[in-house]
């Protein structure tokens, strides 16, 4: 592999990321045009419906005589498909680049086979330059191509012995102002925050992002029997972007109401007395819902860690520690009886918030 | 404050530290005599019975008359009473030395006093210089001169939820052989290691350091009920440092026959149908238990939590996380309905050790 080569793929990568969080259900895409080790044109994939990174690119080139014999850097392979935009290998075919250098190849089958396509034109290409960092790039759009499921992440803020609320259910503030910011953060950077319906009776949040210059997340309430009340504090802001998650069996009269105060209701399929975890990966999907944190509680994280739905984990534990009988615990599900049974994370790191500690890792 | 009182204060610390583990129940203490900005003489204090810091450092001078007008550093004050040797404040005006610097005053009322009566014998003398590692240094004797008490540490290995044992109990081997390694040296370093009778029952432990290098630990056996079995496998090794902590009203046969096997038996007040922790903390003093590692389980460190026992925390958690309901959490006690009365740390920080992270924070 080439230095230059690695050094222009992480252009790449650094232009794709200025879309964060908003190119949902599209996966993050930067393109670098080079010609004699020297950047003429760039481009990123700015939104769904918008042009491709690669089309940006070959468009910021003004003269377009430029473009025969460069090479364009793209995290991702270039897409070989009629979707929103014309297939961008046709594009980088037509515009007389030579070399084609792909961070990953594309899983998305409906969208991939441009590097075939541009190989089969006589167009030298190479793939698998920083592959590691392309795919952590996009895990989100990975995991929702691949196992058609938003990418899901487990947020907790507990104490050292993992009770997240004492008894009686008393939550408010385990964390200090650090760790709460943080938390707002991945608010304002992931689609979507989710909420058993039991935080919401307890605590009852407002659950938006109060972080100047970040986007609000979409808000998801898991209530299979439609308990929430109307009054609850988060109808109070941005009522559009609520999504409640129950079933069709629930209150037909309460969902009208709901629907008319411009709430979303998605009706998922219940299985065991729980929600479907495949049905209910498919519809947060189908809400352009491609990454989704979950916030708790208890039984929330329970649910999702017995079914194996997530993704990445980020938990905040406070320099506190408390009897076990009578709290919460931050997984309110059975315990397994072998160790093997636990679940698994991977690649864990640690750091200091404030004076909490925050423990990421990936399942 | 001089720069060079910093830097020979801390070549006393380091002195003083070579004796970790080992001075119990005397502090750690170094000292270092320096003239014209050179060392002529080093010493500390290398064991209880044995010379104290002070005395070591003058002896290790040849020629006596070097010791005129110089100056002495020493993180404790010197001892001021005649103990098990003669008050360093002495040996030290007899010596010649002119310049007392001094890290802490001593807490124990019984040897203190040493540098007003230096300062009444014309000897220029100054302390707190590096007062704060100088107390650090010397947490252990502190605590036992200060609450009349071990130091308590708190040592855990758990899941990230706090779970110590899954369903049934089973707890073998929650984190990797790293933590492992690194919990068989905090056996090595401080005087004891405790458990509650069920990790007995459940585990069957050894509880000895299998670091080679390091000291073995006293074992101590929180056992009210003296329901220890004597084919227990902890009896196999070093029966002579075991200590089982039980009540008077213990089956007197069984007492016995322990007795015979060369262990120790402690006798504690029950109060409240569990140990009364003021009696606990004198009993182990008077076994010359300075510090004592309690690892568990889950009842034990309940107990040690309840009673603010604990002075130190290390907490590993394994890359791994289940359900709760079923699971032993590390702390079996009841939770408090108020989250202001939880246990709080100070000082929290983290790192990763191996594949698990360590927490540690001292109460």
């Amino acid at each position: 592999m080439d230095k230059n080569d690695e050094i222009f793929m992480n252009r790449a990568i650094s232009l794709a990321k200025k879309a964060t969080g908003k190119t949902c259900p599209n996966p993050l895409v930067g393109a670098v045009i080079v010609k004699n080790v020297k950047i003429i044109g760039e481009g990123y994939h700015k939104k769904c419906g918008m042009p491709h990174a690669e089309v940006e690119a070959i468009n910021s080139v003004k003269n377009k005589d430029d473009l025969k014999g460069a090479t364009i850097y793209v995290n991702l392979e270039p897409c070989n498909h009629y979707g929103k935009t014309p297939p961008c290998s046709l594009a980088i075919e037509q515009s007389g680049i030579k070399r084609v250098v792909i961070g990953m190849l594309d899983v998305n089958k409906k969208a991939s086979g441009g590097a075939e396509y541009l190989k089969s034109r006589g167009i030298n290409v190479e793939s698998g330059i920083l592959e590691d960092k392309a795919k952590k790039l996009n895990e989100i759009f990975i995991e929702n191509v691949a196992n058609k499921k938003p990418f899901f992440i487990m947020k907790a803020a507990m104490l050292l012995n993992g009770a997240i609320a004492v008894k009686g259910g008393v939550s408010k503030w385990i964390t200090s102002e650090k760790a709460l910011r943080f938390s707002h953060k991945l608010r304002g950077v992931y689609d979507a925050v989710g909420v058993g319906i039991n935080t919401i009776i307890m605590d009852d949040p407002l659950l938006t992002c109060r972080i100047k210059g970040y986007k609000q997340p979409k808000r998801v309430i898991f209530d299979a029997n439609l308990r929430i009340q109307t009054s609850a504090t988060l109808f109070s802001k941005y009522s559009n972007n609520i999504y409640i998650v129950t079933s069709r069996y629930a209150e037909g009269s309460k969902k009208r109401v709901l629907k008319a105060m411009g709430i979303n209701i998605v009706e998922c399929d219940i299985q065991n007395g729980e929600f479907d975890p495949v049905d209910l990966s498919h519809k947060l999907l189908e809400n352009d819902i491609c990454s989704c944190v979950i916030e708790g509680g208890s039984r929330t994280h329970g649910y999702f860690l017995k079914h194996g739905l997530y993704n990445k984990a980020y938990l905040f534990y406070a320099p506190k520690i408390c009897g076990s009988y009578g709290a919460f615990n931050v997984v309110g599900s059975d315990a397994p009886s072998d160790l093997n049974n636990v679940n698994m994370l991977n690649d864990i790191h640690c750091k200091n918030i404030g004076k909490d500690i925050l423990i990421e890792g990936y399942f």
